[in-house]
């Protein structure tokens, strides 16, 4: 682990793998479990970084991929990196772009070196290889960096994923040797699709590279819920229990509290914006939608115990109201209100993990989703696009 | 003059007509001269009440019109009025929504009772009359509500003025009669086009009435700025001084600063929320699209003197990087900084009042503007519509 970085675990539940923690990076550190909020283009959407202090962010996400596109990491390096650029003076992590160039790109050519996508933008031939992610990475200056991986789809035949995850380890080498600063710290991908015996050789081949962090990657991709529960069980365990675990791509209620019950600290999930740009909230674990005829004449707040702005000063009808007229300001009140309400949520775990209250506390979340059960949970991915 | 009421002239220009003054509401004062950010539908477009209260704001708009449509105000009475259901502390003044019902609706009928209008929402009929409007006002409960008045467009031959202008005075009485609350000041509105001679006879004639506020309307709907000018210079003086005199529909720099030197105390447009969703900035005088390519590497701020939260965290090339990528958080960055750049500058105004450096100060402001010299003034509408 670089110098700058350090993980501590606080706490350990006793029923579960669950633990509390604090990931100290070069901006701060980031009391775990917790969510993340998603700022794909240096930005979380429609949100301040005032609005997201007070709503309770420690690290937020940034993604390499859209970055490079626009506006450029040359700028955003000459600004002096992106928490000047972005002023969001807390810890940052980026995504390398990975996930982005195989979900969104047409992709012209794929191979050990690399691979060569066409611009969504303007259709320029544009190369991105592990040193050339690295490379945008270190330019961008987040905290936490990722590696670059190869993400397969979902579902793929077993071949496809083993190759995948062969080259996610083989270019995760050529990451670590192009990583060139170390007020940055490199997080591997334990790639595997939903073969769990690829999932394990994965996390042991990656936990013998002593990185500063381990992220679980290529879930939230479109598979049941259930197999990221499954996933997440057989793999974590096998990761360094000294450094800080990052399920990527998940920021819902249930798949969190059953993830951070198989020892994962920190989440990140478009959902919270995502909803919020749509009218809906998240609210003591339901999935609203503020437009809904119910809320019309509701002077109530949507939840009067969240200390947020939204719910400290706003009625559901008020809400109801904005949606209704298509006001922009209505997508950053229930984007505020859901970002922390997830935020929230990881913080109420860690609470109990420290109180070691939380199989106890948390029962209800950690059971299976009854057939029927409506959930908040998106069956879309979560994952930023 | 209500009980809940009062205006204090504290300093009088010594050059021209301009005045510094406090005009008491019931929800705390307003330092004249000022602008009034203008939030139609109980919101002011991408801006919270915490960063309007940063930037400044005092007095803030919303409309009758706009709001009797929809949400309606029932339910704004029910939720106690307009300051408790959208958040703002402040004063709030209603327009009537007498301009909205004769520029936006298709209108069925119109007589001395009033009008019959057909909802662009909906479809159904509507009547809106000067008791109609009165009475939706005292539900929303602004500290100020505005007379229903008839606005004749520009241009429109001088009988149709006339009669607009005698209309308006009749349904102003009807108005003052169906005024219930005395916790809001109902201020008459001045019409008569682009026609001196009916500008000053409606003033005086409206002066008789003993108002707490006068407004000069039916100005800024397409006329050149130069009229406008000349319309408030012959109305104004006309208006009694112990009263707060407001110019509807107008906030552009130059015209703002003119409209004071005639003693004109109040603000309110559309601008600086509508510059901002379209990219936008009014800096210094100046009329700035951040989504041009000179902005793109620009690391300084918009305005290094400029106090908003924009200015003192972001450059133009994050401005204009958000501009480009569509991102909605870029509107309501722009937005803040255009609302506090426009009170500012009537900030600024005030304290040269107090100076009584007024006339030097801003004599660049108060020319006529040089042919083909450039203006940051829309030329289209400010009123809102």
């Amino acid at each position: 682990m670089p110098a700058k970085f350090s993980f501590q675990c606080q706490a350990q539940c006793s029923h579960t793998q669950a633990r509390a923690g604090t990931f100290h990076t070069p901006h701060g550190p980031v009391h775990t479990p917790r969510f993340m909020p998603v700022g794909t283009l240096a930005n979380v959407k429609t949100v301040t970084p005032a609005q997201l202090q007070a709503a309770g962010a420690e690290m937020v996400l940034a993604n390499t991929y859209h970055l490079h596109l626009q506006p450029g990491e040359d700028l955003i390096a000459e600004a002096g990196g992106l928490h000047s650029f972005m002023a969001w003076p807390g810890p940052i992590l980026t995504d390398s772009g990975g996930f982005q160039v195989f979900s969104l790109s047409k992709i012209r050519t794929i191979s050990e070196d690399g691979v060569v996508f066409r611009s969504p933008r303007d259709g320029r031939l544009i190369e991105m290889s592990p040193e050339h992610s690295i490379h945008i990475q270190n330019q961008l200056g987040a905290d936490v960096i990722m590696a670059f991986d190869e993400c397969p789809p979902y579902p793929a035949d077993r071949e496809a994923v083993i190759a995948a995850t062969d080259r996610t380890y083989s270019w995760l080498k050529r990451c670590i040797q192009a990583h060139q600063r170390s007020d940055q710290a490199l997080f591997g991908i334990v790639q595997g699709g939903v073969h769990l015996d690829l999932r394990q050789a994965a996390a042991e081949q990656l936990a013998q590279l002593d990185l500063p962090g381990y992220a679980i990657g290529g879930v939230s991709v479109g598979e049941p819920p259930e197999l990221i529960k499954k996933i997440v069980k057989a793999t974590t365990p096998l990761l360094p229990p000294d450094r800080p675990r990052y399920l990527m791509g998940v920021g819902t209620y249930r798949e969190m509290a059953q993830a951070i019950a198989s020892g994962i600290d920190l989440f990140d999930c478009v959902i919270p914006t995502r909803l919020g740009r749509h009218g809906a909230a998240l609210v003591r674990g339901e999935r609203w939608n503020l437009k809904n005829a119910r809320f019309r004449r509701d002077l109530t707040p949507m939840d009067a115990d969240c200390p947020c702005y939204t719910c400290q000063n706003f009625s559901r009808a008020y809400l109801c109201h904005l949606i209704h007229a298509q006001e922009l300001l209505g997508y950053t009140l229930i984007s505020i209100h859901n970002i922390t309400e997830l935020i929230r949520f990881t913080q109420q775990i860690r609470q109990a993990i420290l109180q070691d209250r939380f199989a106890e506390q948390f029962q209800a979340w950690l059971q299976p989703l009854e057939k029927g059960q409506s959930s908040a949970d998106l069956t879309q991915s979560g994952r930023e696009a």
